[in-house]
């Protein structure tokens, strides 16, 4: 039996069209340095339409790759929408990335426009003669201190637009098709292509702006400090599109300093970004107070958020602490910790302090080593799965068996589910220490190691065992001048952890080898066991 | 090119998953008279699956129809999840028709299983014999006073549970695929049917659980007064099952003195209704004065809500009274009145009173008499026309061309639309006065009417004209005892209204002409003044 309901796509331009028509008065403000300039999105429609005839006229067609390289700013939400409305994909291009890396993604991808920021031209520069598929350049801002290659041509953002029409016709499209995609820089091989479709975007953004999602509505003023290259800025510009809601993008000014001028200048009503953009905010409010009440909630998520941060924007600030769960392969909103109703006062931390309940189109199951799924009582340890319509079942031209299993997603983050769906991650899959079938935490002993007062810093991996499959090694750097031995430690963790998860091999070390962007580089150390460079000890 | 995301339908199946799992300690409380019966999600769940296990018993395969005679209590619930996960599709019967009406729907819609309340077997008995399609009646309570056809079984619905798997395999559906459906009965002409897909009704659950919907959270208690068996209960069941929020069904206790008792004995935290139930509430608490304050929020739909109705709850009570417009035919959430967050105090007012903003998925225009579309300049009048993935093209087996336009429904409501999506109705179509290509308000008249302390009813509909095409006649029914003529009332409009609208047809009625359900029939007075019956004077 059929349904009598339009049966129209979900589509960008139709967030576009509403965006722009219904929410026209709502703007999105671009940080200077040391002012805002103002565009109404009223205006951004306009200008979407307008760029999409200058793209057209450059031969972007079909679903080309239209790559950007760029800060948060007005054109670089001009592009997300007009981009995808024109059938064309949009590529965000992640700037910290190694320029080798950069290279092959664009290659991978086939970008046949970048737009680029005029501030980071110099960076741009080094990457693109090694672009092989890349036809045109344009550039946000002066492009002529840029050096094309031969076949390049460079154009001039502004006058792309100029007096072109500020309506287009956009073509109506599957919603299933491709809308944007990013790439995620995996630990191991190279990076892999997530792509959107205009569905999952629409989908994504009516969760961002759902009551438990990040309840983002018109009446917000939204900072995006979390950068539009990365995870497509945690769906903050197509929501705020969608809802009407006001956009701050910082641009290149993401220091403590600015971010605190737009927050006490442009009244943010909610901003998003990573734990240590809020650590310094913080730190820089403790030196030079500031009203920041504009604030409703702060959303945290990329990395795990340290409950002292949260409790000190609650405590000192007023303002609570949104702590979310997700990955560019989730789109990346999979979860969002909001305690439930019957909670209250103190009680609210332990699920604050979570990675969040699962929303209700996304899937979740845990899997231990032999495949089986585990119950969801706040005890089993199993790596995560995840399932839904914004999660992704593939990658991009690339067959990654190892990371899919029937359609579900395997996240390479270890933890427990409660009954209630919230969840809580221990590990990522490839640290955990798996021992005689149970699973031990390397970061939970890490972090009752390093509260000990001798320890500066602490890694914990597994190492080969007869008997147990694998048991943990402690690599601690003590504080310059303090003193504390094996048998200290494991002493100070007893009663921290259960028994059985003590680590018994224990080496001291001067310094933890790290990654380039300054994670602890658990290979390397597990490395240095194998090859026997480590003085290591039983305790 | 194609998006990696996952592609699985959206369905009830995972809203009835999602729900009795991560909510399965939410719970839906069921009024009983003094008090109130509890069941957990995880309940509803599992005896959903009972309920699809006992219904594959009695022979519901494929798409068939699972017919619901009944309040709003759990077992409804149960049947709104449990028959449209097993592939079936729920129709909710409105118990408030007219008998034949009521056969007919049952019939066009060729219903197989009717599940009926004990407590309306007095009237569903009246119904059954002309029932030709339905083959089980399943009884809510105690069957033994049904008096069966032939051919027709009668069940019991706990027996029928009792027992059975908790667990169902739910199949996997098109998600755009039949899911529910209800009549929506207009005046002229037979009920038409409005079938309403699995992916509509879950875009429609996200939408009441957006910020600027009806913001429904997991830690909302809703007491959904308005029926389930009318516009799907404004969503209030899926919607809450997809966040995890309480539900409060106040079964057949729809008077105030219940309704109030429920809401300072049961807290919640919301609250939908139509504006009679409210107007009930508020005088009962005049009466006897009760704390209410555990209301968040008061939705108000189904016919214009009086702008001193919303000034009450707010300025008494504290509650923000939210004003929504729909219809059947739209899921039923097209606008919402939420103000723009640029509006406080007293300019939220008009924001508030106007029938609401519409929602990103719903388009919207206006057209005139001649097919033109209108501008959105809060001037124009013209019939609202809307299309979106919630909103019918057609209706179930019935080709109606009148009611649809390329796409588009013709709502026959007529008003205004702002440049920012604020929507206005001032008359229905078929009232509205057309003269000399202006469109006159008949309701706009009555109620400045009305405002005369002489008039004690006013309908004005419009009357052939030579050279206005129409004309506008007053029809007053004066207080007992008071006394006013034409001229007097001409004057009285003078300055409310525009000039060329005033009325220049007058006539004074004992009483006005109104259908069964108590509204003002227009037709029969038009029919009256083209027959003579009217004694009319010229003003």
């Amino acid at each position: 039996m059929l349904s009598t309901m339009h049966d129209g796509p979900l589509s960008i331009a139709r967030i576009l069209e509403h965006g722009s028509t219904t929410h026209g008065a709502s703007e999105v403000v671009t940080w200077t340095g040391e002012q805002a300039r103002r565009r109404s999105y009223a205006e951004v429609g306009r200008r979407a339409a307008q760029l999409a005839h200058g793209l057209r006229e450059l031969g972007v067609t079909g679903d080309q790759r239209v790559a950007t390289f760029m800060w948060n700013n007005a054109e670089h939400l001009e592009i997300y929408l007009a981009a995808p409305s024109m059938g064309a994909v949009l590529h965000t291009l992640n700037i910290r990335l190694f320029p080798e890396q950069i290279s092959y993604i664009a290659d991978h991808a086939e970008d046949h426009v970048v737009v680029v920021d005029e501030s980071l031209l110099p960076l741009f520069q080094k990457i693109l003669p090694s672009l092989s598929t890349v036809r045109h350049v344009i550039v946000n801002g002066d492009p002529s201190s840029l050096q094309a290659p031969e076949g390049v041509q460079v154009h001039d953002y502004e006058q792309l637009l100029r007096g072109r029409q500020e309506t287009f016709d956009w073509p109506e499209l599957d919603e299933r098709s491709a809308a944007a995609m990013c790439y995620t820089s995996g630990t191991t091989g190279n990076p892999k292509g997530v792509v959107y479709s205009h569905r999952s975007i629409w989908l994504h953004s009516m969760q961002v702006c759902m009551s438990d999602g990040m309840a983002l509505a018109q009446a917000d003023r939204g900072l995006a400090v979390v950068p539009m290259f990365h995870a497509m800025s945690w769906g903050m510009p197509y929501a705020a599109m969608m809802a009407g809601a006001s956009l701050i993008m910082p641009d290149r000014f993401l220091q403590p300093e600015p971010l605190v001028r737009m927050i006490t200048s442009l009244h943010p009503t909610m901003a998003a970004a990573v734990p240590t953009i809020w650590q310094g905010v913080l730190g820089h409010l403790d030196q030079d107070p500031q009203d920041i009440s504009s604030l409703r909630e702060v959303v945290v998520g990329g990395s795990a958020c340290p409950p002292s941060l949260m409790r000190t924007f609650q405590e000192r600030y007023g303002i609570p602490v949104l702590h979310a769960w997700g990955m560019t392969e989730t789109s990346p909103l999979g979860s969002v910790a909001r305690p439930p109703g019957s909670a209250t006062g103190e009680q609210q931390w332990p699920y604050r302090e979570s990675q969040g309940r699962l929303s209700s189109a996304v899937q979740a199951r845990l899997i231990d080593d032999d495949g089986n799924e585990l119950p969801w009582d706040g005890k089993s340890v199993g790596e995560l799965e995840v399932r839904g319509p914004w999660v992704a079942s593939s990658y991009y031209n690339n067959d990654d068996p190892e990371k899919f299993r029937d359609g579900w997603l395997r996240t390479e983050d270890v933890g427990t589910l409660s009954a209630d769906g919230f969840l809580r991650l221990t590990d990522r899959a490839k640290d955990v220490i798996k021992s005689g079938g149970e699973w031990i935490s390397s970061v939970e002993l890490e972090n009752h190691l390093v509260a000990h007062p001798a320890v500066a810093e602490a890694m914990v991996v597994g190492v080969p065992d007869a008997k147990w499959d694998e048991r943990p090694l402690a690599a601690v750097v003590l504080h310059e001048g303090a003193q504390a031995d094996a048998a200290e430690l494991r002493e100070f963790l007893l009663g921290r952890v259960a028994k059985w998860q003590l680590p018994e091999h224990w080496t001291f070390i001067d310094e933890a080898p790290k990654t380039s962007v300054g994670k602890y580089d658990k290979k390397r150390l597990r490395k240095q066991h194998a090859d026997g460079d480590l003085d290591v000890e039983q305790a």
